[in-house]
């Protein structure tokens, strides 16, 4: 999903952002031709994520560089592996290294976190997704991230599925209207591959939002017996959704109750930068 | 720091990411001419960051858009207190939402947990400085919190200032070179405006760094007692930069040892988003 | 769907390519303070789309044009009628007048093109929908301008819903899989907000697609007869979709047959510009 | 005139439009390593034209992918006949297919319906050339197509030539001024590389338009007559350019009259796409 | 000639040049709220240009900012003068004068020296024209300055007009062609709207470029006898402009040969920017 | 410092700059088969500078285009000397030849004039550097220009080092704070990395500059006679930078009264452009 341009537009801009006007640092002090080798090292447990950004970073410094990734994205690895080697100038190298692992950091530890809750789900019928609160100008590379850690995605943006939430429903009914009358008609005006989430806060308008065409129910902060007693209700008729209060405490709960999907914000809006470093020998 | 130009490019980019072709749902389900208010209130206790980028979030929607903020960056604030309100479009304010707390939460995330830092040193005369560990594509916003958290700024890019690490170090005396001579001489080709930090492993290395021409020297992973030494050594020849296993627990620590900047990765690379919420009133 | 931002862009653009060094012929010939008044007059009857277009490529030509839509996008006009005033520098208008009318004539033929497709299948639950043979850069306005003449949308692009045609059928079963097995496990790597369209050839390949998990099957290049064959057998389980062969001759019998929309290409790839003329006063 | 820059971004912005996130459909159903063949069939007779954007489509998305023209741009050809291959990820050709086919089936029904006006006009002095009236940020792309089917290009923008008409001529003799001397007078402000067109009305027009300094005199919408007696008072001292009613029905006759330019919005703002197909072979 | 959108373009990229990431200084030391004037005083006498550069420079920076200028571009100013004066924030106003002045220093620059080239050719038939040695990125802003100085503009680009030279003509003819055959053939290919300029270094090239289809024949590096030979046999028949060792000095002698135009690299590749300064009083 | 990023973003528009769409001269007149090698000859003695820049408007325009360059930049040459050759397609190279001169020229004369002052103060301690007086939108190539000529750069921007002039002091003791107390606080809010530097216009300022924080202190505008007294004042406490009135007459004895840097607006503002041909022989 992650898409050559936007490959090569984020981490080059990326580049750009941290050195504008060139490195001072490499350029005053390293060489020109100062050759070296640089292993990324895992200083602590994860699942790998960001190999192509990675990449990227150095060979958008220097094509002359040459990257091997040894894991791939979705492996996971020990502290003290060897994830990857980048040989070349030293120079290009010290330039590119920050926004590498910056990248890649962050990556990993989304798909470290990631593969956490779906641990925790195994042997429910589950699947742990993303949501939309993600770092701004990054989803792509968080979403892919999450994919490296077994989850799903969610919708990508506000233009490519429906999820209609309380303060929606509320204006469609406000004038009195019926909520499952009101909802299909709206619907009703949107492309026939929209697919439509409608968030419920109470089990009492599940039959009419079931009505109103909901593809998808989200159960947002339902308690367990309520999102048991949810998933009874929709049964089968549409995917179920659970959000809200979820953790690493509560979801294998959340999970047994039967609901299709668990969306996750926690995923990509708190994930901590994973500890990996950068080893060079300068030749 | 953060001028019009990035603010507008910045937001407007993250617009544009979570809406390529518009808002599905509030196009289907919200008439065009609904009015409604909306507030931004806090569902946690911390400090504000990202009022500009909240409100261009909305006024970049829709111009017609109006934004109060109650709060200005770098307040404490108490969970349920009110931080800004919205009001305009129900339409335009949906459809802006996501990316104005997105913004916002991270921001106000870093600014809390700088906060917390920044209290753990009060009494001594260490600083608390950022890192060049930030999100690709935010740096501006990123320093912006930490400022609105009470910590200060390190450089900003690797085009700003030198900071010479060991492999820079390994170059230049790999020949069997002097480091003072080295550096100096290396140093002499920069521009006379360039501040030059020098990282060191090891309490005898400090001698040569000061000689090279270090205005800072960076002591990195020193024990406590390393450091109280390193302080006594360089004697206010140069500023005294401490970083490497920092965290809240052993930064007090740190600070008591005398070094005046404490460099903190954890600021930027790993804060959590803060929970902040809007809640909207459809008129 | 036609967001501010993409306006601002696109619009923008076209001014750029049409005048890139200013106009040399109004700068030489017209005086700077001449003020003149022009009417968008229709030369043809037809449905009106493009007003925003139109208003913003005088507007980013010079803030201080007036424009006033008479219509709005989606009403019918008769030949003769008066669409839109600008009023301001005569200058400005006559900078802004091929890019202004290059929009809303293109934009006004599909609107009109796509009205005599939703005419002809009125009475019918058919609805008319568009496809991705849309012009490169101008997705954007051309799906507005179904919008405008009654129409609907199908998906924007490849990345928010699924569909499977001929090709992608083959590879999964080539090596001898079960088409519905095959077909339902890839489709559940997918965000649970994809909807999958599948696209089959012959009505014995819908049983296996409607258990594989499609949400529209869209039978491509049917006879009538099979098409009401598709129908009867998916007997709604899924949208029916028909496309292939389909022009206003052929629709209204299509529609006939029970489907539920109806995909035209031609709405978009083939509609010739309507005659619309700027007629402009000197004051 | 298509350069690389143009081709690259303007090719590269249609791939972004159509897959902003990726294609869901072949990375969810395509193996990545599935190898194809594809060709590019003409489904009906015409006229080449978009083979450097046909093959940037593919190399843009995959630049592994092999793309072999087996007709260059103007050449003819028939139903059924092979003009492209491109081989490689078949990942990849399904993700490029519909924008390059979008490209080439536009240009080619450009340069086909040229390529039908040139030949009514065979046996005559007159040329014909487009207009202004392009799809708004594709001017590069429709001007070429054009020049492949032997048609001429007009001015490329109102910042490259000077085309005076009946609203600047108002202008410049609405106080009493003799049209000659203020087009003179205005003209010489100009850069004296610039190609003047002035266009008329009416015949007596015709002595003041070259007297102040036309280089073409464009009768516009002129009867056959007139156009013939436009032709004998101009006597080869500017270009005769003829516009308006111009249809394949009209222009030979239009030609006829020994205009040298016959210049034909219908070439570009209402050309149909010409039926160009890929067929796909899965290795 | 300077559209909206390109001195928005280029001054802001100007601004964002020199302060990526804000104006350390003033930010330190000038209060937010501290209230200035400041007035754009001529430190020499010259001509004017770059008013709306100027302009911009602030307003991008601080839209709140009012600027006034005193001046019109192509005025003629004395030492001492105030040209423009701005006021609003202290902080805004130094943040923008760097990238103010650099804009109008040079354009005035421009202006000044083209004024004194039209001068020294007061009272011939001679305009003095620009070239396409202009700077990088800024050639719409020197044309016009040009033109502030009483210049006049050549081609713009490669793109607008012809300007066949030595090395294309040697192509023409070496496989013996015949020059006027060959330039009408190859010339015909063109738009009819494309001005032809011909340069010849030798009196004997003048007959078949003339027979070729030149419409300027430009007299590259000839003597002052041969420039009065090339008027004479050219005889109305194409402009005549002449290039090559142009100066101050010689430029008098070079216009009273006849010649209607002379261009003149110098106005653009090695202007002096003018020395004008920004005098700040804090309220 | 010129990061590959920049050289192809800058380069590349200019190119797109100068044939906005194609070269209407070469495609005209120069078969595309056609060959070529050019030399880059000086037609007067210099420093070169822009070998990247002059390589890379050939390769972008065509990357099949081979440049070699025969000096490096830096070096010095005489008038005749060949710098650089190109090779490959005639019309590549006549398309590209104006702006790879555009900037080698300027370029060189940048690098000539500072290399004239550098030679100027030979023998003392003085070093030449830049200012931020550069054209817009080319710092980072004037800059580049300014090493070659052996000069050395000054602060890039405003966002990377503190210049205190004038206004920010007066605003600082405005309501009759002292000086020392005011900076040094002021200064306090700043990055540890930030170099200060301050203006004085004054003998009696610098003892409380010093003590308020300056790095550098700038004597701007003094006698030479207090440039002596300046340098015994601060005596080795900061680096002491003199400007103004500097020129190549004025120079030498400027640099004789001990200062460490004297910065010359004049290296970028009005450095006249080198003369360079391009000397080409069609194969």
């Amino acid at each position: 999903m992650l898409t050559p341009t936007t490959l090569t537009r984020v981490v080059g801009a990326a580049l750009e952002e941290d050195a504008p006007w060139g490195d001072l640092t490499s350029t005053a002090l390293i060489p020109e031709e100062a050759i070296a080798t640089a292993d990324l090292v895992a200083r602590e447990p994860g699942v790998f994520s960001g190999g192509a950004a990675f990449a990227h970073a150095f060979t958008l410094t220097d094509p002359a560089l040459t990257v091997d990734l040894h894991v791939g994205d979705g492996d996971e690895f020990g502290a003290g592996d060897v994830l990857a080697s980048v040989s070349g100038s030293a120079r290009s190298i010290l330039t590119a290294e920050r926004v590498a692992l910056n990248f890649t950091q962050r990556m990993s530890g989304i798909a470290t976190v990631t593969a956490a809750y779906v641990r925790a789900v195994e042997g429910t019928t589950a699947r742990i997704a993303d949501t939309r609160k993600t770092t701004p100008g990054l989803r792509a590379f968080e979403r892919h991230a999450v994919l490296s850690g077994g989850g799903r995605n969610h919708r990508y943006s506000l233009s490519d599925a429906v999820m209609a939430k309380d303060n929606h429903l509320a204006v469609l009914t406000r004038s009195g209207a019926d909520l499952a009358t009101a909802l299909r008609e709206a619907l009703g005006r949107l492309p026939h591959t929209a697919h439509v989430v409608v968030e419920v806060d109470r089990l009492d308008q599940i039959p009419a939002v079931l009505e109103g065409g909901a593809h998808t129910v989200l159960l947002d902060n339902f308690t367990l017996e309520d999102l048991r007693e949810g998933v009874r209700l929709i049964a089968g008729r549409a995917t179920v959704e659970a959000s809200g209060g979820v953790s690493l405490e509560t979801i294998a709960d959340i999970a047994a109750t039967g609901v299709d999907v668990i969306s996750v914000g926690g995923l990509t809006h708190s994930a901590r930068a994973l500890d990996l470093g950068l080893d060079l020998r300068i030749a």
